[in-house]
């Protein structure tokens, strides 16, 4: 599979070195809107050891249409902001490139536009793109089906300093339908990100814990969907699209 | 639901308790081998507030054919030894009285019993009765089929002096295919029981965890299963066959 | 050692089962206001096997004087209400029994007795009695001591409907001199009881955690401290002043 | 404090950017056996915004001697391999150079030098340096000297392919003298490090875990063994002398 990748920042350099070491993938190209490090080798930068030949390129240098052209993918990756989709978009969609966003905060109109573009190609969106966070969301929404008046708490400790309750944490509560004040978060030197739902029964207490060890986990979430939608047809999917059809095998 | 119970050792009594406890559920009688407390008042044994009448019944004194004409039941549950199923299982069958079987020991030729049966009445059979161990059973199961890969190792704590590996983490390995070699044991203290599944992933930990608190930790599993057999038709089910479904609602 | 023990509600009969165990204490009598179980021996109510005499006095048949002449003495273990002090502690302190107290909260008033009492005999209290929560008191504060910097949150657990935060999570953040809004809740089930105790640093974490199994853990405490203050002098003492020579052995 | 550090392996590369970021210390030089890197900028190596000026010095193009000489420094530091304190050793006693090694596997002839060097010069060695690890080494000895009949058990988890048992579990091991067989090692996935000592009591259980988040865990046990060695004189030092004292203020 042909990638482009769109956004080159912490979590984009880690998915990109994810792809640069995985056989099936091969990264043709990194698109950013800074213009440092443009037409440098991505492999070169990372200091990874591979053959793939995919250079960085500025948006003060190039134009997509362009990259589209004369570096042909099956699947662009975008890790940037939530703009980004207008400039790439349609473009895509129209060479039947497939589109992977893993970018947390859409508004309306982008996921409008994003059901739009769906028409035409495969297009994925999830906010968080970690399997073992959106493994989370569906097993902890199947035990609460199960036991629908079990106690449910959430505990997310992340690094001293992160602001606000995790985006994931309240994702979780949403998707069990249970108060965010159930959430509790610590916040405690170098945690990376720990995630921890109790399901608290008379006589048994349940937990599923999810802990990342570093940004990298972003991209073996990236594989995965990558893997899971080369066979799908034109249509807009998420993380539990993906991930029921496992139950059925 | 009218329940009658074989089997009156600590699970049966702690199962006993919660019957007695649960609205939807009257418990007709117990049934036991030895003589000892023959014709007492369950409810009154176990200094629980109830307004059933359920007595218990030894075998010394009693034919089970005449208890299941004289208190007809819907359910018998069974926490007895592996024997006792041919004393009541034909006679069951027969009057349509629905099995729910938690011994934990079959030979093969009772759980050939057990499917002769179920050609005539709905028959329930598992041997570790707990809800959460079985969700777990099932979500690890899932999370393997997602991430076929990934490194799994089983971590069992119980009280010192427990002999052997836990039944439940051999049954975890064996479901998720891992050899019994990744079963780690730890036998501490008073530990009442847990069982945790780790999943190790290359930037990303994932783990089940479950803590039994006590004994009655059962009971609350019979109230689930006998809630979801009340409409299954004749057949032989597993805890897998009915906590299935509720992923597709 | 002749014990006798003051209060008989769930956590008193706990203590006495514990008591009852032990080879080197002996349960004397139990006394307490209410009339029920008056004059009934402790072991035979408890179904514990043992050959110990002690029986249940009950105020309103009997007078601590009587008690104290009739059955003496080595020490009084006291779990009952804050009051009972007064009606016990001078006739102990004159006959130089030993005084162990677990009551939770004592005013101003009967603090200052205790102090008054300890001139006379060796007087120990604790509001937790459990060894190991006494244990986390002080090995945390020793980890703070270390290194003043680190960020410290605490998680509690406890069963549903567990009203306000646990005693034992804000003891702990006095004495680590953290914000109360450090500490974290959590309610669900039956959990009987977690505490865990995260020290974040930069590039590690440490964790300390207290788990209940149940309510006997504070017999366990109970024969600790009667073990340690057995040849300790007339004086007032806490848990620390037991624990603290441990280190310098 | 001027420092020089001994050996730029993975583990030093981490504390030279930990003490580069350290206001109280200053990184005058690295010496290391290969050729490559020689004379670069240590900061600009690391990328680590500091203006301290220390080089790298290869034993191809530099003596120690030569280093000492030219760029005093009040500490070095060795996370070397086990021969090179036999070219410095010496040489930094001589000059009162106090000595932090970190080096793992010693002989018996190495050890006897440091003692031998601590007759002229302060010598602190630890085989891990990482201050939470040591802290546990202390806190479950010194739980066990209070509770010497408590069931201990360790469990240690590491990435998948670490070899044999980790060496911090042996040692936790060693020192509450119990058998190794009661260590599990778990082995899954990217796990860093996390080690747990379990305390099982009859009605209670204690766990006093370490998580490893980073390499750079060592360095931040550099700048407190190198604050807490400042003031003292001569002599062989271990982690327990420096903490200790922390108990008894």
């Amino acid at each position: 599979m042909k990638i482009g990748l769109m956004g080159f920042g912490k979590t984009g350099k880690a998915v990109a070195s994810v792809i640069l070491d995985n056989e099936g993938m091969s990264l043709e190209w990194v698109f950013r809107k800074r213009k440092v490090l443009d037409h440098r080798s991505v492999q070169e930068f990372l200091g990874v050891d591979s053959e793939e030949s995919g250079l960085i390129y500025s948006s003060f240098t190039t134009s997509i249409e362009q990259i589209l052209d004369e570096h042909p993918v099956d699947i662009i990756i975008d890790f940037s902001s939530n703009t980004v989709i207008y400039a790439y978009g349609k473009l895509a969609a129209k060479r039947k490139i497939k589109i992977i966003s893993a970018v947390s905060h859409y508004e309306k109109e982008e996921k409008k536009l994003l059901k739009e573009l769906a028409k035409q190609t495969t297009v994925f969106w999830s906010p968080n793109i970690t399997l073992g966070v959106n493994y989370l969301l569906l097993a902890s929404k199947f035990l609460k089906k199960i036991a629908p008046s079990v106690d449910i708490e959430i505990i997310e400790e992340h690094y001293k300093g992160k602001d606000g309750v995790s985006g994931t944490a309240v994702k979780i509560a949403e998707i069990l339908n249970i108060d965010k004040t159930n959430i509790s978060s610590v916040r405690a030197g170098g945690i990376v990100g720990k995630h921890e739902i109790i399901f608290g029964f008379p006589y048994q207490t349940v937990r599923l814990v999810h802990e990342s060890i570093s940004r990298e986990a972003f991209g073996n979430g990236i594989v995965f969907v990558a893997d899971n939608i080369a066979d799908k047809k034109a249509g807009f999917y998420n993380f539990e699209d993906l991930l029921l059809p496992y139950f059925l095998k």
